[in-house]
């Protein structure tokens, strides 16, 4: 069989260790996890895009058979462009697990040879999400526990800049 | 027993095929269908409350116990209005389901002689939403199995003007 | 239009105050209400098939457009056989939704025909159950805000009967 | 055992009938209830900070051991400071479950010695939501049996303000 | 304030870590923590009431504020009895969240003075249930991080019982 | 990369057109795609181990890399026994989403290295489920759209045989 390649989408405002565990499970399974950072103008992320790429390669740079890009068009589309044939996407019991079916429907009827798979991270990592990480690092608690060191330094200059 | 008549409320921008199917099962069920477009706007539509009324007119032209109209007051008064017994809404695996709980709810805690009735639109319509719509149409995906040429072709004027 | 018959299925082990609830509502909304009380031989009711639809009689006579009957065949047979248009089901914030959709599904499935309407019991039901309702009377508990008075005089008939 | 202090944090934007069932109920199990206002600039709320402080002071003035305070740091810093054993939260059948166990978990990622704790509003406050209450007061409806007189007295000045 | 009491109701067929985990945390809040076996004759347990018993004494041995009872009667009833006004419940994210609503709801009705509090256990345990541990040990699989020595004994003496 | 096998497992009671599809769907993905049937005796099948994996292998001969086994231990240890490391699960909107992910979790628990996936069955199969088929059958209602052929026959055999 031709080589399977998996396209991991996201916001990635910024990456936690739920992220990290997901794409590590996943670049045990597949030959190759292509991670695809949305631009996602609308939802005016807190880091940029190319910062958002750059924690991205940098907590990740240690698995050989990962790639980072970024992406402004439909999902599908980057897909075939990359040859993925998988969409993968984390399932936490407590996600927006509507949304994603929602997501994995319309990706389907948009190109049926995609297939989108869920996979659960680490239960560790169940209640982790970016906003909470965001949410904690402004009010200047510990996200230690929850996010790479290059993350969590990124996430305190940007408060503190932030508050001057 | 005298007239029955459905008031099925929304915002609409845009109505979708998921939309449409529900209006044409209520209408061979209830002795008048009125769909109800909210004016909403704190939402920020994309579509004005002209444009929406005069879209949904279109795709709804050949039921003849339909009628559009747009409001901007509380949906029991509004019910009341009209003389409509029952409100409508759309339930779909995947929607918000406790949104509309709540929605009843209140509802029938302002008017407890409208009863909220709930109708599962057709299963290829489950993962259809309007705000999925938009943004295919905002990347320029094919929304042709997903809406009315009429609505395509009004997103796609929107677009091109947006991005000019 | 032609007269718009409801069919409200279920097993009324025995019928609840929720139930009664229901029944009330739809009875205002449309021209006849046929409540179907399910055979169910595979789930061993505490009631008999006649019993459970003499107490729905009793619980019901004073609604002139609702009547009782019972059934062992397909539910979308039983509602041709009755000219319902309409099957009617109870959505509780706290019931097995995601039984009720598959349930919905399947039977249109069966007879596009034929719509499932949901519709939500008075809040102070929400939490109520047949099942629920057996075991604090099994525990000799206080069901009277809970079932008319012919059902608590029947479920304490038949723990008394037990206990010997 | 020492005192047993709950802290029960939100936005109370305004505080409704749902909250106070709430602090009533805790008021009987805990030695003290705090209630903490979040200031959430990031949600903009429509009352300020004091004036939610205000109106929550007037509707538990009668209960003898709850306080009100606001806060603008991290929850579990905050229950330390006040010496808070338990975070307390309400559990709607309708409310975003999700969410809650997201924000239990981190909490007590932050701080283990601190427990959440969810317990139910009265029925007849299952439906009932801040932002619903804003919404019906916006359009004019009658909000008498959802909030206090004092809060009904604040939205309405409140919407005849922002009409001028 | 009088003492609190809380009962923490279950079957206990038998307890995992989840349970002991959960226990610690409560004992920590409540002055007395009462854990009360339901007989549960209809679900035909595993282990009979007095070796469940047995067990959760085992476990909870080195916490003080902790006794162990049986009952076969109405919940609230019990809680009455041993002057407990929290029924405690846990409630993991996969756990049957409706059933746990209807059961909070019902048992207000039945006594509106008893609160039904819930409380999460441990992340690393959220994916643990009895029937679980029973269908492993049953398989022979390897249980010793779920349940206790002495509960995961008696599973293979069980299971060893059986095969002969 | 290793070859990458997936099992997945199920009572397959009897195999449904939403199985066949999964099926299909995993073996475009993955290099071997193991159907692993349960012997599942607890659950008392209509069908016996053998009949479900001869009707299986009869509707998936077209696939060249799907084969079909039994099993009755744990799954984790039949999945290490054929070199699988993936788990394959279908996940509909209306499923027991709770169920799978505490399986997933204890199934990780037993072994890490083995990861669980989640695919979703086409849209018109979300409402299609074993016990749905056997009920509809037992009542004679038509199954043609819902199973191979050959499964009808055998559950038409199957009823009839009952009945005398």
């Amino acid at each position: 069989m031709s080589e399977l390649i998996a396209i991991y989408p996201g916001t990635f405002d910024p990456v936690t260790h739920g992220h990290t565990d997901l794409i590590h499970r996943a670049s045990r399974l597949f030959d190759h996890v292509i991670v695809a950072v949305a631009a996602n103008a609308a939802k005016q992320p807190l880091f940029s895009l190319p910062q958002r790429k750059t924690l991205l390669e940098a907590v990740t740079q240690d698995i050989h058979n990962v790639s980072v890009i970024g992406f402004d068009n439909l999902l599908v589309e980057k897909a075939r462009e990359v040859h993925a044939r998988i969409i993968l996407r984390g399932l936490r019991a407590v996600s927006d697990f509507e949304y994603e079916f929602q997501l994995a429907g319309i990706n389907r009827k948009l190109d049926d040879q995609i297939e989108t798979v869920h996979l659960m991270p680490a239960e560790q990592y169940t209640y982790l999400s970016s906003s909470m990480v965001r949410e904690i690092a402004r009010l200047r608690g510990d996200i230690s526990g929850l996010v790479h060191p290059v993350v969590e330094q990124a996430l305190k200059s940007y408060y503190e800049r932030e508050q001057h």
